[in-house]
């Protein structure tokens, strides 16, 4: 490789040292003369913070260790700060911190960036210096970049993603092995893919906090975790995700944000959705995580990738703090423009394709008193399936295009019918 | 859309109004606003260089007509210039005036990027301002900016891509209606898929051009287009697709950029293929392109989406131009960093498995002349399968793993063989 005309020096404050904060500084001593030679930018792991040193014998590392992560944000020969640490404090307060230091900030921290990004933005626009989060959102996917530069000036109209690769890997197993949701999990949990409280993934709020993310950047508005609509996947059967199969589609834990462009209003939501198996998302397995963007003239784009992991993290944060280091000896910040406080549209005021199932007394009258509540509210049947499954059977209905209002008020008044014993977790088509 | 703090006027010199000419024009006039309340910069249409003004009767861009390109890289009141007229000359000599002018370049040109990019590379940098060139590779797909931004850090050993919409739409014809290659080029050139001579396309020259820009900036290299091994599509038939299908895997017509880690030694290819059916470049369908990077710590991403067509192309230029722009004002370029002289391997060095289709005679004593030479130069079978067709036959091997040098003296010595009356396209397996 031919040598770079200059070399600056960057020195790094990594705040915390945990799977990704490792891979990190791993990859920084890696690749360190490379960058340089490419880049003109040198690399060098100045401090580390970790709760406790003692922990913490790399011999590579052992000269930067320190327990005091205010003193890396204060230090004045730390020129950059890597915030690998997670949770909102003291993570926010060290950010912030550091940015009023004078001091460029890569983080990984998706709770923060989804809660706080507005407040953190502003603090990197009025320092005139980098926050880069590439890293916060779907791991080693390139997708905070591109959507922030390459398609800036694209009119989006829509972003669709499995962004969470527990819930993927889950139901990847339920649709090829015909697992139930448990023993789905439990594999999950017994190949590290899925914690011992699996509560943020499997109820779609890990997918809701980077979404808002992608909104807020997509659409540059200020979306919070809190604006998502979410339901998770606990209660999908491996018998629904088999009729869905044999009506040509698979089910995806889906985070949707959509923009109306007459009227400008988002909608943000994370739920299991039904994809046509022909649709670019469909044949994401396992624990890969994409994003698709539609935008009116680049039309469907694809990322796809490692959406987890230590050293698909790293990769993101490394990428991160070459154009941060590169921006700052250059005087240049990347900005994310203002973002706008959102017209926010309601679930409710929604349409599309529903699979409902039901469990209900096999006994006469029941299909009669049931098509009934759905004619009533107004939702049309465009295909129903029947399995009697002893004293019970098991009625799934495919809907036509239906507003989700009416769709709830039906679900409320199943609720009401004596005969029906079991609503299952409903089904959303999407991608049509 | 909150209002940004300032607002400067940047001034475009478009150089062609051809198909993606025409839609970035469009895609600029509609975006306008939103990219300046966004960005703080307000992009203007103020010069439009055509060859016979007569016939571009738009009334947006009347008054910006003219028919001389070079008074509009001269001209003191345009700021930076879109070159979307194609070919080398007089497109070369134009973006090297506008870059010693002062005025960054836009390009999708990728023939001149393949063929000249270190010289227009070097020219930009001597300027200290922008060559951007997203659009010459694969349209739309946000590509060559998260190549040589978000995975600068990263170390990449390989970059597989379906690159050419025109080809992967004949295969997937081929493959999914078991048309005949004739018959799907000429359906592909009824739908405008394919030009009325398909050579670039077919022969694989269109993808060699855009994978060596692409090995170019994923390995810090200077690859040129002439660098390439390659291979068509027009000897396969639908039935070695069909076999591959049965054996597990689908045909594509691959890009393929490899870096040796050790060796630092880089190959580069163009060839049809043979990947596993789980692969994600395996599900990607009609004319649509994507590209999967292999890194080191990232793992595998991929990049999908429109490679063609004028409005996605228009998209990418218009993500070079705000980028650009917003540099223009900060006094800062993006730089590629130096490109090294590659050292490159030839394809006779490379290994994999071979699917070998072979017409023969269908007379005794010819599956064992056949296995003969196999045997004689060392290649090992894995598989084979016969039919009969008449008086000849069908004979197809899918051999293990195996040097390209001794499969190459294999197809020599076998069509020495007089009971061999042809050898189909061969198909190399990859991905696996």
């Amino acid at each position: 490789m031919a040598q770079a005309p200059f070399e600056h020096r960057v020195r790094l404050g990594v705040l915390g040292h945990g799977t990704v904060g490792k891979a990190f500084v791993d990859l920084v001593q890696l690749q360190s003369d490379a960058i340089a030679a490419r880049s003109g930018v040198k690399l060098e792991v100045a401090r580390v913070a970790v709760r406790d040193a003692a922990r913490h014998r790399d011999e590579s590392i052992a000269e930067c260790l320190t327990e005091d992560p205010d003193f890396v944000v204060g230090d004045p020969t730390v020129d950059l700060v890597v915030e690998v640490m997670g949770g909102i404090e003291p993570a926010r307060t060290l950010i912030l911190k550091a940015l009023r230091n004078g001091k460029p900030v890569v983080t990984a921290n998706k709770a923060l960036i989804a809660n706080h990004g507005a407040e953190l933005f502003e603090a990197a626009d009025k320092a005139g210096i980098d926050l880069l989060f590439e890293a916060a959102v779907c791991g080693g996917i390139p997708l905070i970049r591109p959507l922030r530069e390459s398609l800036r000036g694209e009119p989006i109209k829509r972003v669709l993603g499995i962004v969470n690769g527990t819930t993927n890997y889950i139901l990847t197993k339920m649709s090829e092995e015909g697992a139930r949701y448990s023993d789905a999990l439990a594999e999950a949990q017994r190949l590290g893919y899925a914690e011992a409280d699996p509560t943020a993934d499997v109820e779609g709020h890990d997918a809701a906090a980077k979404i808002s993310i992608v909104a807020s950047i997509a659409f540059g508005a200020n979306v919070v975790a809190s604006d998502v609509y979410c339901e998770g996947i606990a209660g999908i059967s491996p018998l629904d995700i088999a009729m869905a199969r044999r009506l040509g589609y698979e089910v995806k834990l889906l985070a949707i944000a959509e923009r109306d462009e007459s009227t400008e209003a988002i909608q943000v939501r994370v739920h299991p959705a039904m994809l046509p198996k022909t649709h670019p998302l469909a044949s994401v397995r396992d624990s890969f995580n994409a994003v698709v963007v539609d935008g009116r003239a680049s039309g469907s784009l694809m990322f796809y990738g490692r959406g987890a992991g230590g050293d698909p993290t790293a990769s993101s944060i490394l990428g991160d703090v070459i154009d941060a280091s590169i921006n700052l000896f250059k005087g240049a910040h990347a900005t994310l423009g203002l973002l706008s406080v959102p017209k926010l549209l309601p679930i409710s005021e929604t349409s599309c394709q529903y699979l409902i199932p039901l469990e209900v007394a096999d006994e006469p009258g029941v299909l009669h008193a049931v098509s009934g509540v759905f004619a009533a509210n107004g939702v049309s049947i465009k295909a129903a399936e029947q399995d009697g499954i002893g004293t019970s059977a098991r009625l799934v209905f495919l809907t036509h295009e239906a507003h989700e209002a009416a769709v709830q008020r039906c679900l409320e008044d199943l609720r009401g019918l004596s005969a029906v014993a079991h609503i299952g977790a409903i089904l959303r088509v999407i991608g049509e």
